[in-house]
Order: C-alpha cells, then structure tokens, then sequence
C-alpha cells in the first residue's frame, strides 16, 4: 500500500516554507518560496509550483493527501487569510488587507483537500503532535515573534470560538492606555513582549538613561532587533539586561490573567525572542506568580518549544491535513 | 415506563436551593435550607434531609435518577468544594477554607451518582439548555453577584481546563494596582463589578463628591446595596447613575479582552447587578467596542439572562446529572 503523506505550509510576512510529511511526523522534503509578492497571482502561482515541484519530489516515497496552511490571520472555519497587514499580496486595490480565499485557491490548483488556521494555531498543534505539549490536553501556546500570536488548546482541540478567530491574546490591554498598536488599540501585549515590542523598549532605556553606555547605542534605532538586545546582554550590557527584565515582567503579568480563562497545564514560549529566555524567565515567573490566584500558584509550568521554529510551523499546519 | 428526573442543587453562601427536574426542563418540586450552618456534618445533614425530602415528594412522578450540584469553588473533575472563603461549614479546625469531598458526602448518604461544578459554570449549563445562549456554542456567562464569577462554554462544551478550574475572570487584572481584593491580588474585576464593586464605588464616589446631595448618603456605607443604588438611580440620583457608569465601563474594557480569547458568539450577563442593566449597557458596550480588535466591532452580542436567578442554577446544576 502507498505510503500517506501530507503537506505543511507556514505562510510568513518574509518567506513560506512548505514540508512534506509522513506519519512518524518526519519532513522528508521542504523548499521555501519569498511571501513578499505584490500581487495575489504571482504569489498563487509560486505558492503552486512550488507545492507541486515538493509532490513529484517526493511520488516514489507516497502519496500527498491533504494540505495544511498555517498563516497570519488564518481562518480555521472559512479557509480564507483576513485583513493580514504584513502580506502584501492580500491587499485590494485601493491599498488596504482584505479577505483571501487561500484554500479555495490552492485546492483549484492543486486538487487536494486544503485546511488554513492562524499561524499560532499551527504552531500549537505542531507543539502538541511533537514537542514540548506532546500528551497535554489544556495548553497555551504563545508566539512571539514580530508579534504575538496565541493558540489556545482545551480538551485537546485548538479553540477556533464562533468565528474561526480565537486566540488574539498578543491584542489583550497588558498595559491601560499604553504603547498604540498597530491594530489600533493602546497598551496591547505585542507592542510589549514581541520583537517589535523589544525595539520600542530598547529605544525608550536607550532614552532615559542617556549617560549609561550600551553596545545598542551604536545600532539604527529603527532596525534594533531581539537578537541585538540578546548579543548586548551576552557582554554584559546592564540596559540589554533590564530590557529584558521589563518584557518578562510584562509578559507574566498577562500570562498569570490567561491562566485564569482556561486552567491550563502549561504555557508554551515560542519564536525568537523565546531564545533569549535565559535573561527574561526568572522576571516571567516572579510577575506572573505575583499576579496568580491561590489555587494555581506554582502549579503552572512555563516550557519552551523543543522543535526549530521552521519545523514546529511546518509540522503544526501538517497535522491539519491529516 | 416511570420517567427520569435528575435533581439540581446550588448552593449559595446564604441559602442552597434544591429542584427536581424533568426531560423538559421545569422544575416540578423545588426546596431551600440555609447555608449558614458552622459545622460541615450539620449542612449535610440538612442537606441529605432535603433531598430525601424532594425525592419522596416526587416519587410518584419518576425516579430521580442523578444530582448536579453548582457550588462556589466546585470542582468538575473532583467533586470537591475547595477553599470557600463564603462557606463557613468548609473551614478547617483552625479556621481556614478548606477541601470538602461534597460529591461524595452526598454520594454516600442517598446512593445517588452526584456531579460538582462551579456555580458560573451550571448557570452557564443552564442558559445554554434553557435561556439565552439556546443554540450557541461558544459563548461566556459572567455572574454578577457578591462576587464575579464566569462559565466559558467553547464547542458546546463549558471548559474546566486542566484541573477543572477554569474561568475565574472575576479575578483577572481590571486595573493594574487597583483595588484589594479578599483573593489577594489587586485590581480584579470583581473588586469594581459585583455587588461589593458597587458599594466601594458609591463609597469613593460619595467621598469624592462630598457636596453632591444623593440618597445613599442615607444609607450604613458598608451596607448600601446594589438594589440600593438602582433606588437611588430611578430617583434621577446622578452619583447612583455614575456609579452604575464607571461599573459599566470598567466591565466592557474586560469584556473586549475576553473575547480575544474564545472570540465567543455573545456575552451572557446574569445575577443581581444585571437587573440594573438600563443603566450600564451602553456604558458597557462602548467601553467594549472602543477596545475591540477589528475583526470583532459590533459582533459580540451583549445579552441578559432571562432566567429567574434561582432557576437557572437549579436548571444549571441538574443538566450535570443527565
């Protein structure tokens, strides 16, 4: 009997990265298209090509049998990609994000069965097929990245809510009235605990300790990326450390409240700012016990993802395939 | 055939109301006893007495066949009532809430299978089986009584999470450093959004306004009510009408954060502060809408129990026993 596979796909602001996978939940093949097209059919024709040149690549070992999308604003109930900001190709012509039928689409080119979630989602499920998450039924999956994204996993499935849009927990007030976000509100989680988050906070130490010395001092503002924050911190540097200090705190505040929705097991720390948990951790578990009711103190663990970030998406949006 | 009844329980910090059930849902015999009692044997002793009392009344109608008890604490997964600070009868030796196996008490001494849960999540059964949330399958009751309590209902299903603790939004952050809470923390909804949140309000309210004439300055401060304020209120009092505002205002900014979560098809307000929705809805509405994402404005379905109080916690409670 041919062997059954399926395919992941991670739709990025910056690149798409497509695997396919067998059941043991191994990639036996992946290729990366660019996600920065103009235009939704230049994207819609890569995007195919680039999933059929990974279905002939992989004829011999068996045979594809669904495709699953992980993407920025995915929605699980409607297959469709809604008012994502980050991808060009999603916006009218008047310049502004609409409304994407992503699955309707591939599988018109494609003939497979095609599923998309958020990205969050994705990587939720990926976490719970094969990483840290493996055998948990309530867990909570928190992305950060360029910004923050959340999955949210109850009784074992992911909560999709009436509309296919649960999980914006990157969008929930960490902070009244504070940094605008980009989706209008004021104070939202991301514009704290997200690369984006970090850069506003770096620039802000940066500026109210105009005396104290700082490797950052000699960066773009603009341009000050997680991974800059992680080197200055590496020699040493007092501001890299406290901006970390700042973002744990922030970010286990609003875990200790997201604790209090859904009782979960564990929370799951994901993406790159993820890799710099050695200096925020510590700060993460003080707030976010400081803020947690009686019954759940010391009680929920905080993990982060085992799996490469590339794979957990990949693996993620495949498990919607099967 | 003899027909099935099941029995529904809630227990309340002042008085536990018990009903027997039909398949059709109304309540066909229905009793009361105090909750004040200072002895754990004492209240199970009443309580069993109670329950033999229904079922022998009942007897001719159909044989109870289960017990759903809603409680404050309740534990879905344990059966338990677990540190109660409203429930003298669960205190320990040295006087401290402690772990009541109520299931199985109740369990041994009338031979029926018994269920727990907490008393949000049974008035949340109860809507969803007999009120305003007929139908919908995800949406989240917010209980506004002495304190605040919350049901989550995602798929259908009320979410107990990993320990079967879910949904304690009424001690989730409203205001970073704000007011003391009896759990601990600072800030929690309840301390602005139940019936004590109220009282506190009209206390600073009237302080801070010490030339305002108001009708509540008539009234023991610590023992004015919410009915106490809606009187004021309906008098044209405007310190009434700004407390119910501020309550309002500081429920809907919670609010809007909650459905970031579960991204629900309404909100289901219920208990005694509800009755005084004329005076808070639209406060509460565009204090959510101003901090909705969105994918979300206008979406969220705000609506009001349209059980009697007592009813839907029996109905609650006796949908556990099916």
């Amino acid at each position: 009997m041919e062997k059954e596979l399926v395919m992941g796909i991670d739709v990025g602001g910056q690149s798409t990265k497509l695997g396919v996978v067998n059941a043991e939940g191994e990639i036996i093949a992946q290729t990366v298209i660019s996600s920065l097209q103009q235009e939704l059919i230049d994207y819609i024709n890569e995007l195919t090509k680039a999933i059929k040149g990974l279905i002939a690549e992989t004829n011999k070992t068996g045979k594809v049998k669904g495709i699953g999308i992980g993407a920025p604003n995915g929605n699980y109930y409607k297959g469709t990609v809604e008012y994502a900001p980050n991808l060009k190709w999603s916006y009218d012509a008047d310049g502004k994000p609409t409304v994407v039928d992503l699955a309707a689409l591939v599988k018109s080119f494609t003939s497979l069965p095609v599923t998309v979630t958020n990205d969050a989602n994705a990587a939720a499920m990926g976490e719970m097929a094969y990483g840290v998450a493996r055998g948990m039924k309530n867990f909570i999956m928190i992305t950060l990245g360029t910004g923050v994204g959340s999955g949210i996993v109850v009784n074992g499935e992911v909560v999709y809510g009436h509309d296919g849009f649960a999980g914006e927990l990157g969008h929930t007030i960490a902070v009244r009235d504070g940094r605008q976000c980009n989706c209008g509100l004021k104070g939202c989680l991301e514009t704290y605990c997200s690369a984006m988050g970090v850069r506003r906070t770096a620039q802000k130490l940066l500026a109210t300790n105009p005396e104290a010395k700082s490797p950052l001092r000699d960066l773009d503002p603009e341009n000050i990326s997680s991974k800059d924050v992680y080197d200055a911190a590496e020699q040493g540097d007092q501001i890299a450390i406290d901006i970390f200090k700042t973002t744990g705190q922030i970010l286990g505040r609003s875990l200790a409240d997201f604790v209090k929705f859904s009782a979960p097991e564990a929370i799951v720390l994901f993406g790159g700012l993820a890799k710099a948990k050695k200096y925020f951790h510590d700060d993460l578990v003080a707030a976010m016990e400081e803020n947690q009711l009686q019954i759940w103190k010391g009680r929920i663990k905080v993990l982060y993802s085992s799996l490469k970030d590339s794979d957990a998406a990949i693996l993620g949006a495949s498990a919607l395939a099967w």
